[in-house]
């Protein structure tokens, strides 16, 4: 059992962060850095099925689809993941859709939504998280879907694997880079850049605290946002903690 | 000058909601009903320009676009607005920057999204609105652009046009219909469709509040949302005093 998220690996590529025999969790190397707003996509790999988080928007699934096959098959993907829905999210559903049988998780809010990207048929697809979350056995490990509603959307999850240990918390803990840096090094700085967002996004404190009392339970390895740097275990109080204290969205108003 | 909005209108097909002279606003007969969530997508036309007002999703591109014709040529669509970022709001942007050379006009924060739906040089064509709201003045009308964040999204803005004294609300009074009604008969029964649907997606009675503060200084005609029906003059004062007392988003948490 290995982890290999370490300073200095570099968001451009893909990263196997995590590693159990045949279980992987992969960063799938989705930046790109030209002005636009980068994702993190990942990729659990277990019994040679996939399940795929945030696959992003249109521009970068050729590359997200390339680096896939490094370690499975597409078509195996089982599960994609959109942990909410805004397009940088989710723009490129409708080309997963026509690659895969992969089952669409996401909260049942915005299930209905789905025809507007392009499809039909949303039904025999659709796998909807109620709003007290769910657990999915994917392979060797459960995922845990957990509530973080209003940061910054209802019907919003962050994602614990009971194996690696990680928590992907969405837009909980992004980031706009100005380097990619895989990889929080200087926890300060990180904060600074962090903390706009945070405050202009997170619908309120109360929903901060009542999202941190969902997750101290756990165990947590590191923090896998969907865009800007992964938070590993040596910081994860102090990002707690900034969040504990930040005024944010309608306290501001 | 003449107001055309009155009960028992067919939410499927196109009407022309307020006219003066060569001014008209009109409403684009986007309801399908087919289990989908449906829009509200409306055209401002002066000058025999348009001003184009959530355009919605892929699916209903061709019933817009065709509705659209009977009023101006599309290709004279000088702005598109999207209230938010989501897809039932603006998946059908990449086919809108295809055929005209339309501004988007929407929140800077989304504006970096825009990449995400499949389009690159959105600097060109981007008319981002700050925080604090704007002004545009289309044609023969002024449009002010109303701050209404987290309602529900960052980024949320309503419209006030000055000619029509029509409020644009986006996702403010919206409701899933049962029926294709356009027009509000029984105001009780409304607030009973619209009072779910506004617990999740609305932040806080806090940022209601706000929100009222801002609009309730205009002289308002009719509230016109995204989804759901018309509410007319006669019973804004009710609707009003619903989101001044509803409790939703993180208060319930």
């Amino acid at each position: 059992m290995n982890y290999y998220i370490k300073e200095g690996l570099d968001a451009r590529k893909d990263h196997v962060l995590f590693e159990d025999g045949d279980y992987k969790v992969v960063y799938l190397g989705t930046y790109i850095g030209e002005g636009d707003v980068d994702v993190n996509s990942y990729l659990i790999v277990s019994r040679r099925e996939g399940f795929l988080l945030d696959p992003g928007g249109y521009k970068i699934f050729p590359k997200v689809i390339s680096n896939i096959s490094k370690y499975i098959n597409p078509k195996n993907i089982k599960y994609i993941y959109m942990c909410h829905q805004d397009p940088d999210v989710a723009g490129s559903i409708p080309l997963w859709r026509a690659l895969t049988d992969a089952k669409i998780v996401t909260s049942w809010l915005w299930i209905r939504f789905l025809p507007h990207f392009g499809f039909e048929d949303v039904d025999s697809v659709a796998y909807p998280l109620p709003d007290e979350g769910d657990r999915i056995k994917f392979g060797s490990t459960t995922l845990e879907f957990i509530p973080a509603h209003y940061l910054h959307s209802p019907g919003h999850y962050s994602i614990y694997d009971r194996k690696s240990k990680f928590l992907f918390t969405g837009d909980i803990g992004i980031a706009i880079l100005d380097e990619p840096k895989l990889v929080v090094e200087d926890i300060d700085k990180h904060i600074e850049a962090m903390k706009p967002l945070h405050q202009k996004l997170m619908a309120s404190n109360h929903a901060l605290r009542w999202w941190l009392s969902n997750v101290r339970q756990y165990d947590i390895e590191a923090i896998l946002p969907q865009h800007g740097s992964i938070i590993p275990k040596k910081y994860i109080n102090r990002f707690f903690s900034f969040l504990e204290n930040l005024k944010c969205g309608v306290d501001l108003l």
